[in-house]
């Protein structure tokens, strides 16, 4: 029996693996948000010196990589394992970048989950003593999301109030199961979340999609773990906007399980501040991974946070099911982190 | 220290996951080539009885992992992880798949390569009795591939020498950590490749952009494992096709590791006869995936085959990159498979 296995979709990781480093990668909009002063780049315009959007992007993940390794005391041949996805057709900004590191590379699709996927799956193996050091990955970008999943920039066609924006952002993170320096978060527990649809198939309303994974994942960790939202200091949703927040605050309610006040936050309301007219907030794979790698993990660092639920939610729809008629699948993975240090009480 | 990694790409698993039991199904072309005795299913026509292209290939990955659940004498709900990809933009296929399967999914993007690359993550994951069972899916159309990839099918376009076709199919895999029944073969060894690109831009020649990153992760197995091609009884690439075959075999021959006569084969050459008119043979996720279930399990099960390097590759180009003149990265992971009985001499 595997004996890590806790519950349907709860893995506790008794090695708990480190969260070594981490990087943040934004774009002008994002440096201009709440979370500034917190990136270790913002890029000057939305192309970073590059022929084209995707080019930028990429070179926004391999600039984020690139530092999350130099910061984790490791050389980049030591990294064993390139864990990376994006929302381009064929995941081509994590491709491209593994062209450029050349270390063994697992391609990743969960969406805007992307981020939170990697990070269970690296853990896991980390955990399971199947590598010493991996890296994730995993990036958007608003101009080439938005000529791809929706219209060209150039026609200027108008956002619906329930639309969200997609944030341009690369976050890297390593992970190390033999850290050579104090971590900055520890992984105890990964729960994989199922793909559940509700049957909305507003592709301008992803939140409302993505609110009923985001719950059914959260119960499952509850249960799985018998723990409940009190027993966490933050429980942060990756992409949901203020639509899908406030959808998963009736949910969670619903089932006896209400996420109450400052405890529960959703990325994509953290990373733009109201007057940016983002309307429902952020979105993008990018949106959790740097909010974790900018602003997360060094709050659990200084202990500023003790413990936490940090959960990237996806989309998993493609402009062709939705032209076919399709609803859209949502779905979320959660990972549990501990800071390192004792938790600073009055903080 | 990680104590199951052995070199640069390789990983030891010393539980040595089973493969418990498989399923593959075929499109009408597969279905009159050599290997059409063996699926458990040749649809009628590319339709599948589906109102759209997509909605084919989505039902077959579903057939197909159903029968192998059924196979494996496990319950639904006994699988404790999906893990699965496809070649669609957003891999639709897999996603909504999961949507019906209600499991906890893993989202992979490998493309052709997504059939071992999610045996080899599955069996790292069981090793680290992260989960008990586990479901590998992967799968590709003829008809959803050429229209997002190349040309609606109704303009004719001519096929270039080179060119390969795209395998309807899927083929599913359960793999377990504590089988109830004999399994058809082990897992022994893992090795994850890493994104390899020669500067092939041609994409109707994805067998020479393949061959390399093809022989990094053959070479890279046999130093770390310390074995050369002859401990093998055979070693199949997923669907490096005619001319990735042969530009495989003088890579291999020129690092002085030939692989000799009848011991390498390819998926992409043994599922279509040369009279099919596929030029330079199949390719495609589910190219190495109805070969792997519908034929090398078989052998291994029987004891045909004693031990085996499955070997799926993969180009990770988009439309949007070749459209912007980038050339095409290729990937191949590897899995070592034992038959689990004694093997059979003089077949």
């Amino acid at each position: 029996m595997a004996v890590k296995r806790i519950g349907q979709q709860t893995i506790l990781l008794p090695k708990k693996p480190a969260l070594l480093a981490g990087a943040a990668w934004a774009g002008p909009k994002e440096g201009k948000g709440p979370l500034a002063a917190l990136f270790d780049c913002v890029t000057e315009d939305e192309t970073y010196g590059q022929q084209s959007f995707e080019l930028a992007e990429r070179q926004m993940v391999l600039d984020a990589a690139r530092a999350a390794i130099g910061r984790s005391g490791l050389r980049e041949g030591e990294i064993q394992l390139l864990l990376g996805g994006d929302l381009l057709n064929q995941i081509i900004s994590a491709s491209f970048t593994a062209r450029e590191l050349a270390l063994p590379f697992l391609g990743l699709y969960g969406a805007c989950s992307t981020m939170c996927q990697g990070l269970c799956l690296a853990a896991m193996l980390l955990d399971g003593e199947h590598a010493d050091h991996a890296l994730c990955v995993a990036s958007s970008h608003f101009c080439t999301a938005e000529r791809q999943y929706r219209f060209p920039l150039e026609y200027g066609n108008q956002r619906t109030p329930t639309a969200q924006w997609t944030v341009t952002g690369a976050g890297a993170t390593v992970l190390s199961l033999s850290p050579g320096k104090p971590p900055m978060a520890r992984m105890t527990h990964a729960c994989i979340g199922r793909v559940v649809d509700l049957g909305v198939t507003d592709a301008n309303n992803m939140g409302a999609a993505m609110a009923p994974a985001a719950a059914d994942t959260l119960l499952a960790l509850f249960e799985d773990t018998h723990t409940t939202p009190a027993d966490y200091d933050l429980i942060v949703t990756g992409d949901l906007g203020q639509v899908g927040h406030d959808l998963l605050l009736r949910l969670m309610d619903g089932q006896g399980m209400p996420l109450i006040g400052e405890r529960y936050r959703d990325c994509g309301l953290m990373i733009y501040a109201p007057e940016q007219d983002t309307h429902a907030g952020g979105s993008g794979c990018g949106c959790s991974a740097v909010v974790l790698n900018a602003c997360l993990l060094p709050m659990l660092a200084r202990g500023e946070l003790g413990r936490i639920i940090f959960m990237s939610t996806g989309a998993l729809m493609s402009v062709t099911s939705s032209q076919q008629g399709e609803s859209i699948p949502g779905i979320a993975h959660a990972a549990v982190l501990e800071s390192p240090v004792e938790k600073r009480t009055g903080v």
